[in-house]
């Protein structure tokens, strides 16, 4: 029975995992739970926290006092809103100690083991983060409405915007524009009553359907995806200038977009290490290791 | 006394006025109201609509049984969506007959006097409608999430945008962006939450700082004027192409982007004849003239 444990959690708006290593780094179970932003209710993230981990200690076969000798790392959607972290910690949890950092944060960790570098992340939202001698650099991630460009929200809000422009004759349709109409059942207005209650999510559904007709040169499919990879394009040149080395994109639309970028900034991409699960057990450990007698927040950045 | 009275109400989402004209056209008086958006609920909207129609009424020296002679014409945002307009015409109202269209719709009617012409709204909204030979093309005004280009909501909602584009080092800063940072303590977390409750509005007030900074050969203002005027030039375009021999540009962005338009179609711009109340009331004397007896609700588009 190894002395310490160390749990790692990834979090975002729609769910999270968790991931339990021991102190010599083997894998002993993994757990999914609720949604984790943490501008969400605290007792919700935490409640969908423990759930993950509860579920990751009965994989690896320990019992609930076991999360009591557990180094906890969370690496979780908004934990950029400091007030929004402590409240967070604030509520009651198992661990011997908890470290917080956003998603990013422990997606870097994870993909560059804590080295210099940056990942962007380019899923249903979208955010870049550069870490480069210690320095932080965020780029995007500020929310739907201003913000998480290169995102499947993005790509699918624009298209049902286009798609109104075809059906109110501001430009010409295309087979892409048709088949999204005909999804809404021809109707502009339920499109409308559809965008008027989306989330992310719900706009990144459309994006398989844009994928397709890119690939066989619908023209408001392509004017989409070069709109995603030039916004993409801007966040990696910001990443890199920044100083990274090199950029790792992550996320559903990484695979996708990279082969659109320009090869000056595709040549500077590389493969994660890790994922943001083991970012966020680095964390731990990291906070384990700490020289001084730290509040369980100390972490927070 | 006269026989009989004529009152138009140009509603949108903010407020609604009302005007009363007698049978030979003379203006009897104005009023005020609340929001009377159709897609708002349907007592309110009557609500709002009577307070209004009351208030024109005093202005005239006329008693509340005065209304009972009156012809109304609401010209009201949302009476696209018709079982919205079929539940405000099931409330209970004082009036001999009520016709319910658009308010860009009794925007054109007060524009062109019912004749063949387009009009584009350019305000915190935007929306466009030609009528030619009795047919309606209309463009924009699919709502805020995928829609209403070239206006107050856009222009400040992409401010906010490229500021952070800005913060997070995406792209060079300049005065305008500097400027709206300031607005917000110089915090993104001030942006993204303001941004994450504001009401078109309330992204509209920023258009002002726009403005001034667009005057002054700010690169961001510039972009953000001439993105929103090769919008607008997309949807006057439209509106030519479907006929209109000319449009008419309303609202409180027409008169800026006017100035910024391509000559080709500035020189198809005229002055409307009427407002949208004047408008409205032509809506009631054609409902009052059509030959057949009609129900109230028989004018919806």
């Amino acid at each position: 029975m190894p002395r310490f444990l160390f749990l790692g959690v990834d979090g975002g708006g729609t769910n999270c995992r968790a991931r339990i290593r021991d102190d010599a780094g083997a894998l002993l179970g993994e757990g999914t739970g609720g949604p984790a932003n943490v501008l969400l209710d605290s007792r919700l993230v935490m409640s969908s926290i423990l759930t993950a981990s509860r579920a990751a200690a009965a994989q690896a076969g320990l019992a609930e006092a076991d999360l009591g000798r557990a180094y906890a790392g969370l690496g979780v959607a908004g934990a950029g809103i400091k007030s929004a972290v402590a409240r967070l910690l604030a509520e009651p949890h198992p661990f011997r100690s908890v470290a917080v950092e956003t998603d990013a944060h422990a997606a870097w960790l994870g993909a560059h083991g804590g080295a210099d570098g940056a990942i962007l992340i380019l899923g249903t939202g979208s955010c870049g983060l550069a870490v480069v001698g210690g320095r932080q650099s965020y780029v995007s991630g500020w929310g739907a409405q201003v913000s998480d460009e290169a995102s499947g929200l993005m790509i699918g809000r624009e298209a049902l915007r286009r798609t109104l422009w075809a059906y109110d004759g501001r430009a010409e349709t295309t087979p892409l524009a048709d088949a999204i109409l005909s999804r809404f059942g021809g109707s502009a207005e339920e499109i409308v009553a559809f965008a008027a209650n989306a989330r992310p999510a719900d706009f990144g559904r459309l994006v398989p359907l844009v994928l397709e007709h890119a690939a066989s040169r619908d023209p408001l499919a392509l004017a989409l995806v070069s709109e995603a990879t030039a916004d993409a394009a801007r966040m990696i040149t910001r990443l890199l200038d920044a100083g990274a080395p090199s950029v790792c994109l992550l996320g559903g639309l990484a695979g996708v977009l990279e082969a659109w970028l320009p090869p000056p900034l595709r040549e500077r991409l590389t493969s994660p290490k890790g994922d943001a699960m083991d970012g966020a057990i680095l964390l731990a450990r990291q906070a384990q290791a700490a020289p001084a007698p730290r509040p369980a927040s100390a972490a927070v950045a």
